[in-house]
């Protein structure tokens, strides 16, 4: 078995403990975490020798796929409802405190929380992991319910949660957590939090874009472009969004010539940027509506 | 005489220091600097006892309007090309560094900074309004180079420049310089810094919503509505940034209503946010495109 089938296997032997799991979302998490660590490992490789984390670290490596997995999964117990709401709650309670859960059936959330304390390069990084996962279930509510009617957002409001439901921080966060990438200490720059801020904008607006067509067959408004052409019908949404884009790119290319971060940021952030043609568009499940999806033809 | 007219006096005064100053620059700082501590006065009064600054001293009053007038007169010398492009270099390097203006005609620059920095009630106040102040240089540079061609903007990228050249963090720095309102402390927390981007989004789309009219005849393409017009000409572009003020309204309400600021914080943020009615909305010659401004008729 290869090192990548080894790693899927644990991922979904993990996921077996969390009710709503699906193999999708192991897969997922192994294809585009595998993209993310493939892209930085010569960074990771150069670290090791003063962090002792080797980026071959198949503990390490399991641990950063199931968190992937885990973000895959909340976000469909909100979109599809997999699991009751009180369910969900009892989930997100114990997963942003590190606590076990109060309902049975999601024993994966402490475990997987438990081993994140324990693996921690910095303890900090802990901390704002738990953070990062109340913040992201939150914005995941929140997009549910203004999806649902409840609010009606402006292209700012909607950017402004979607900054916190695409979960890069929570990817970020992980993968300093594993190999010591002094995020701690990095969030204290305002240029710093900046760059987190552009590229999960970017990361937000290339996940609408791509997944356009499959949320709009799926009913699904939670997404820039439709929720700019629902309100605003003769805009031409999808060169907007494309510009904007490239803007927020500018943006972080701007900052990030002008301060230095520490190795292996500037490859991470690159490689974050450049997911769209990598990892987004390269989907057959979760981003396109691809019509080989499950065997089935969707009208086009 | 009236104690706005010994303040407007002793702005004009000031100005003749600075080639390009015009009556308007003071006649401007005046009325929205008048505007902003009468409804914060009671605060500031209630502060008066900590900080031992009186609302109605004078000096502190005028230090105020000349700053302001010195933000009109600095945007106008971008826009309207008031003085030589190394006039206004000298200028900007003698007010954002504390130092006197290496060109003549500009004494006003260090009389003003001098007396800022006697009057700081924190000294921090005083190093980070020399701080916004290069800020505000660059972002104005940066708009008018953008207006002239140099780069083709995005929205966000618009909005990015457009929180620094509206030169809001100016204004509260200096409030808190002048009256003691511990903004070096606020700044350390994330919400805060969080409130200054909104509601500084805010003024920049209130005054860019107020003065399309006046920019549009000007010719005039450093203004969110005609940058997108001329992007996008079939999007309803004063429907989505009235929407685009709407959310960033409810952001800055929610936030606010969360986070307890201290005196007078909250009515500060009230009346700014309510500017563009009590102010922008009023102006006969600065924002609004007047029919009877200079005597002279405009095309409707």
């Amino acid at each position: 078995m290869s090192q990548t089938e080894s790693a899927l296997q644990q991922v979904l032997e993990w996921g077996r403990s969390l009710t709503g799991f699906a193999d999708e979302h192991a897969v997922e998490a192994v294809r585009g975490g595998q993209y993310i660590l493939q892209r930085i490992q010569p960074s990771l490789r150069d670290n090791s020798a003063r962090t002792g984390r080797d980026p071959q670290d198949e503990t390490l490596i399991v641990a950063f796929y199931r968190e992937l997995a885990l973000l895959f999964w909340l976000d469909d117990c909100n979109d599809l409802g997999l699991i009751a709401p009180e369910q969900l709650a009892a989930a997100e309670q114990a997963l942003g405190q590190g606590m076990p859960c109060a309902l049975p059936g999601f024993e994966g959330c402490a475990v997987l929380r438990a081993s994140m304390a324990a693996l921690a390069y910095d303890r900090r990084d802990y901390a704002q992991l738990l953070d990062d996962t109340r913040c992201y279930c939150a914005a995941l509510r929140a997009g549910h319910a203004q999806a649902a009617g409840a609010e009606r957002w402006s292209y700012a409001e909607y950017l402004h949660n979607g900054i916190d439901s695409i979960g890069y921080a929570n990817v970020f966060c992980c993968l300093s957590l594993l190999w010591g990438l002094d995020m701690a200490i990095l969030r204290a720059r305002p240029a710093f939090r900046q760059v987190m801020r552009l590229i999960s904008a970017i990361g937000r607006l290339q996940n609408d874009l791509v997944g356009r067509d499959k949320d709009r067959l799926a009913g699904e408004v939670d997404n820039a472009a439709i929720l700019l052409l629902q309100r605003y019908p003769d805009m031409p949404v999808v060169e907007f969004l494309n510009d904007e884009l490239a803007g927020y790119a500018r943006m972080l290319h701007r900052v990030m010539a002008e301060e230095r971060f520490p190795t292996p940021w500037g490859p991470l952030i690159e490689t974050m940027a450049a997911i769209r043609t990598q990892y987004y568009q390269t989907s057959t499940s979760r981003y396109r509506n691809d019509a080989a999806r499950r065997g089935q033809r969707t009208p086009v």
